[in-house]
């Protein structure tokens, strides 16, 4: 970050998380030194259209994101830019808040356009795959803007946080400066922050944790009891540990205690969407109707990330080592009968790994 | 333990999950070479009594215990005794699954009375206060009896087991050999055992989660949303993690993703007696009616143990690093109001501590 005197924060995305940690960032940032008092919000115009006219329009003048985030009132410090160049191009910290099948493309746009000294702070849950292989989203940024980046992981419900109600989130980054950065920008009365130097890992349980919550979905809307649904849960959260260490070797035990690790774990196995998603596969009930009326535009991660974690073990005939989130995807995919997880937990490779036997 | 070539296994307790214990083993025994085939279960007769026959009449005869097991029939090798003596004085295996409060009564009777070599097994949840000092289940049965005892902890609602729905659970043993014998009378098609070299841990998570499970019932019963939930679950067992640290510094981080720490836990604090018993203090439903027509004579352990752990921190002047911990005895004793929980969250120790702040 270049040595000035204000400081420019702008949010890449207007979807109801965009949106809230604009507003978190905006009300915090008039009390804080050498940062200018505006906060950029990026709104693609060209696909958001509510009613006649855009949602860029509306968010800026009615101060509602009337999509995403209706009910709450967006800071009128927040400044909506529908170019990406604009809202970028003197920012010193930049937020990615896009959907992740978006994000190389929006990287894409703002390359060799931002200053070189910028921050990058990721707030995207979900894998991508790049020629062949895993990326998470701050891999993509990195790769495509040569940046440094931290994520913000957790359970953190964006009406929620919106509410003001409180809400605690785990912060990847790879030094003290950035998480003091990041804490100032975002911290507040309602919003607790860990400062995590664990970042690969912090940011893999946030895209994880949706595989397990299809499986405590799928259990759920099979009738199973909560002994099942423990374990279900419990071994889920062994996978992730198992996957992290894999792909990460310097995954560290105690980052699965974070808000990113247990916090967002137990909050989306009872209650998130993916969790929603699986139950009503199982119950029958149609995706579409789901995707109309309760997801509102939302995405669910958890058949993605299932798909490419179990596209990227099979490249490593690690498939089982991995069984339940193995069958989380062949479950969305059909190739499994979802009662079949019952066998799965019976004979999951954590019994065999156990201390004593 | 002798070498002997019949080998018997005493259970003592008539609750839910004294009797579903004994039908598991009961189920496996009789498969198990250099075992008596019969499975001795103690069911004390004068304070049992169910219409005008006891209960361990009833038990014996109906195969069935209509007070705390309904529906569920009793494999006849389960053996009904009502004089404790004759339940265990040939045991090999003694099986303690008795309210915590009886247990030091309880060994009293049979002390002197047992094998010397006789393998110990306890069920216990809970902590138990002796002379100014916590001990566990499995302490109060060293002390009395001189044994070595393992502990089984986890996520097993009684009647889920009974009913061979699938469950997990986490023996805390010492050694192979023991954890051998007891994966041996215990793991089933639908009993799935992980065997933990770090007995003290595998026990306190069992006591600790009540406490957890309470402010999870209070957060549910002042309507807060899924991120507060989050945050308090994770929050408490990091106060897990670091009381079983300073009680037990052998404590081992990954006992904690075991079934008996994030197993047990979420099972806890999404639909446990503890969790019900918090909310409906706080809705206003009345105790002694939850106790009648939810508990059926089960006990919750919630208040009791925040009452044992807050006294154990007061008198080490280590409650400040427990805010939530304390807090939830302080509920229960109508010093500290419910909704200063959130406060609590907001300024918990665990934000200080973290990384890199």
């Amino acid at each position: 970050m270049e040595n000035q005197t204000v400081r420019e924060v702008a949010v890449i995305g207007s979807g109801s998380w965009a949106t809230t940690i604009a507003c978190l960032v905006a009300k915090n940032i008039i009390w804080i030194p050498y940062y200018n008092s505006t906060v950029k919000i990026y709104v693609r115009e060209e696909e958001e259209e509510v009613g006649n006219k855009s949602l860029a329009e509306i968010l800026s003048t009615q101060r509602e994101n009337v999509k995403y985030l209706p009910g709450f009132t967006i800071p009128s410090n927040v400044l909506v830019e529908t170019d990406i160049i604009q809202a970028t191009k003197n920012a010193d910290v930049i937020i990615f808040a896009v959907p992740h099948k978006f994000l190389e493309e929006t990287c894409k746009c703002i390359a060799g356009r931002i200053k070189q000294s910028v921050v990058g702070l990721s707030l995207i849950k979900g894998l991508i795959a790049k020629d062949g292989k895993l990326e998470l989203g701050s891999d993509v940024i990195r790769r495509v803007l040569g940046i440094e980046v931290s994520v913000l992981m957790g359970a953190t419900f964006a009406s929620e946080v919106a509410a003001e109600e409180l809400a605690e989130a785990t912060l990847g980054c790879s030094s003290p400066e950035v998480a003091h950065l990041f804490s100032t920008l975002l911290k507040s009365n309602y919003f607790c922050l860990t400062c995590i130097n664990d970042v690969t890992t912090v940011e893999l349980c946030g895209a994880l944790k949706s595989i397990v919550a299809c499986a405590a979905g799928f259990i759920d809307g099979l009738g199973y009891g909560e002994n099942v649904k423990a374990a279900v849960v419990r071994l889920g959260l062994v996978e992730m540990v198992w996957f992290t260490r894999m792909y990460y070797p310097g995954a560290k035990l105690r980052t699965f205690l974070e808000n990113c690790g247990v916090g967002d774990l137990v909050a989306s196995c009872y209650g998130h969407r993916d969790w929603l998603a699986a139950k009503y596969f199982i119950t029958g009930k149609v995706f579409s109707k789901l995707e109309e009326n309760v997801l509102k535009g939302q995405v669910i991660h958890g058949p993605e990330t299932a798909a490419l974690v179990y596209g990227f073990l099979k490249g490593k005939e690690l498939e089982y080592k991995f069984p339940l989130f193995a069958a989380v995807h062949k479950i969305w995919t059909n190739e499994v009968n979802p009662t079949d997880l019952i066998d799965l937990v019976r004979n999951h490779p954590a019994y065999e790994n156990a201390e004593l036997q």
